[in-house]
């Protein structure tokens, strides 16, 4: 099995763009082989695209060969499109991964799309529930608002967590999305902003949730022992960790606890050779307030029902035990479904290069994880990489 | 890189089915997990779901972890849906042998599934639209209907293939099917059926065509030397080939030669160290009867132009040089899009272990492709499978 690393990332800029989704992946393109030496699209033998959902959308299927041909892209070893809704995008960068490991593909580009805003926002809701199960759960009205309000609930009735918490959460993400020319928000806010900012589903409130964003963002694989042909720091993919269980909501064995989240943990872990201590930051799925703080539990950096007093504690801010989405996160990035893993794992890159602002750059950082859900949090993945190889 | 074989196959009733595709899913399902001895859903690590439109067709998005649980796995590995139009199912299979491969994952299921009978066929058939590129095809009226017969109408003009030449890959395709218990369509056609039957496109007849049918079928991939514990017959994947260019109609190189399918043809009698004269069964994407005629070229199982000759000749049928679609292909078959492919995946198995109808058996075959098309035939895929490791 080959070792794969990344060696080059560009991202459309995140936001409410005028902008088609055609027109935000060849924005993403360009960036991405201007990032790249002695590499050019023609160079690239296989691409994948994550998108979750073109079709409704932008009543658009097949999307692989159409930003293949946008970006000037001939696939001759592998093309796909992944979808997996909010891991659409780190599904394209594992079947890409997988490629260059088992040698059917020496150079893949990954990239993910998505354009979620639109004219009429009520189309793009609805389209937003089929991503539920929707004879189980959609007849119930359930889509992610609902579900994760009801895990707020849970958790504070059974750990104590607090809204003012929660809103922590936000506050730090908007903070760094503020340093981030490329978020969709960057504007910070206060927990009173966050606390008196409409409710959306209680306890959640507006600043609470990620918006509906539009975007695109690339990456380039190859084998790690090339990849100094094409830049001076590349990042190395060194472990990965997905686990799914159930998905209709009926289904789950618990709202506080994600027993998915701790599985592909253990799995990133293991196959990283690493422990939960040796990450130095965790780019993860803040969709909600609430999934951040199951996240720091899941993932181990503390125990079980400590996530608000984690944050309370000033624990993922950087200078923290782990530096929790130094990017902003979803929260202040953005969320354009299919784009969003590869945005954070581009922002590892980033990261590793030493190239953010000194406001939200983690120095020194070696080891760094993308995480993302999907769903009713049913399904998480994570990806482990590291600025040296290992 | 570990070499990789497919152990089991299980198939859905393909047709008009009074089914919902979860139904379809559990249906094949539950035939996969009795073809495989020592194994059981709960032993799969990975699951990759080829589906092409469940978002339109059933408005549900996110569709690989409710095929997960409706059969019972937990994907605690890698889990994914795939995308890629007619060849979602190979897509899966690629992404399922490349972790199998590369070790991320140990034991795999490859599962297709497509519902595409509806209602309202006028709405299923716009569905169908937006796989060609909405912007540039759609608002030209292109759908696959009429890209085909242009295709056909130059493949006359240049080659002088006629009518009753393509209609002879019905006849042939439609012979096979009878005699296949999963075939969408089990009636003999003649030559006259083809030519009176009512006209789709000119030249194409309604049985120049493949139906909209309804369809699930899984295969399951382990590591080859771990084979025989699941079964006596393993079949192996061998060789690959796959290749996209362009994506629309004004783009495409030429609609007589299929460059992508030449390329990847070349590829993938490369990867598995064989020439075209070594393969003894093609299953191919006769979508439309000028498609095989085409592949037969592209193939190189005969010279350019010659199509339509080769099949007048006897040679495409099981005693002639090289024995197509003894499945009855998809014409006979039928076209549940994200199936497709592993559903004829599952044919080479079955041949191989001599597990067919004797009027269809290719008696002693050693070398089997499954090849699939997408769009204006812009991208093509092509697996190898051989009956003893190579």
């Amino acid at each position: 099995m080959n070792q794969v690393a990344i060696v080059a990332g560009g991202e459309a800029k995140a936001g409410r763009r005028a902008a088609s989704w055609r027109e935000l992946v060849q924005e993403a393109g360009k960036a991405l082989f201007e990032d790249v030496n002695n590499l050019a699209p023609k160079d690239v033998d296989s691409l994948f695209v994550g998108a979750a959902q073109p079709e409704r959308f932008a009543f658009q299927s097949y999307v692989a060969p159409l930003v293949a041909e946008h970006l000037g892209i001939i696939p001759r070893k592998v093309i796909a499109r992944t979808e997996l809704a909010c891991v659409s995008g780190q599904a394209a960068i594992r079947y890409a991964w997988n490629c260059v490991a088992s040698g059917m593909s020496d150079i893949a580009v990954a990239i993910g799309v998505e354009k979620m805003y639109q004219p009429d926002m009520a189309e793009a809701q609805t389209t937003m529930t089929c991503v539920l199960d929707r004879e189980w759960d959609g007849i119930n009205c359930f889509s992610a608002p609902p579900i994760f309000a009801v895990t707020a609930q849970r958790h504070m009735y059974e750990f104590g967590t607090t809204q003012e918490q929660m809103a922590l959460v936000s506050v730090k993400n908007h903070h760094y999305s503020s340093l981030n020319p490329i978020a969709h928000l960057r504007k910070e806010v206060t927990i009173e902003d966050v606390l008196k900012s409409p409710v959306v589903a209680p306890p959640l409130h507006l600043f609470d949730c990620c918006p509906m964003t539009d975007g695109s963002a690339g990456i380039i694989l190859v084998r790690a022992e090339e990849a100094k042909k094409y830049t001076d720091t590349p990042m190395h993919l060194i472990g990965s960790g997905q686990c799914a269980i159930g998905n209709a909501v009926n289904n789950l064995a618990s709202l506080t606890d994600w027993v998915p989240l701790r599985r592909a943990a253990e799995e990133a872990w293991r196959t990283a050779k690493i422990s939960k201590d040796d990450v130095d930051i965790a780019e993860v799925h803040d969709c909600f307030t609430i999934s951040e703080i199951m996240e720091y539990e899941g993932l181990g950096f503390c125990e079980k029902g400590r996530g608000g007093k984690f944050i309370e504690d000033g624990e993922p801010y950087i200078g923290g035990k782990v530096a929790v989405n130094p990017s902003g996160g979803i929260m202040g990035c953005g969320h354009p479904l299919g784009a969003t893993s590869i945005y954070h794992t581009f922002e590892l890159l980033k990261q590793f290069r030493g190239d953010v602002d000194q406001g939200r750059y983690v120095k020194g950082a070696e080891i760094g994880i993308q995480h993302s859900l999907s769903g009713a949090a049913n399904q998480h993945s994570i990806l482990v990489c590291s600025r040296e190889p290992r």
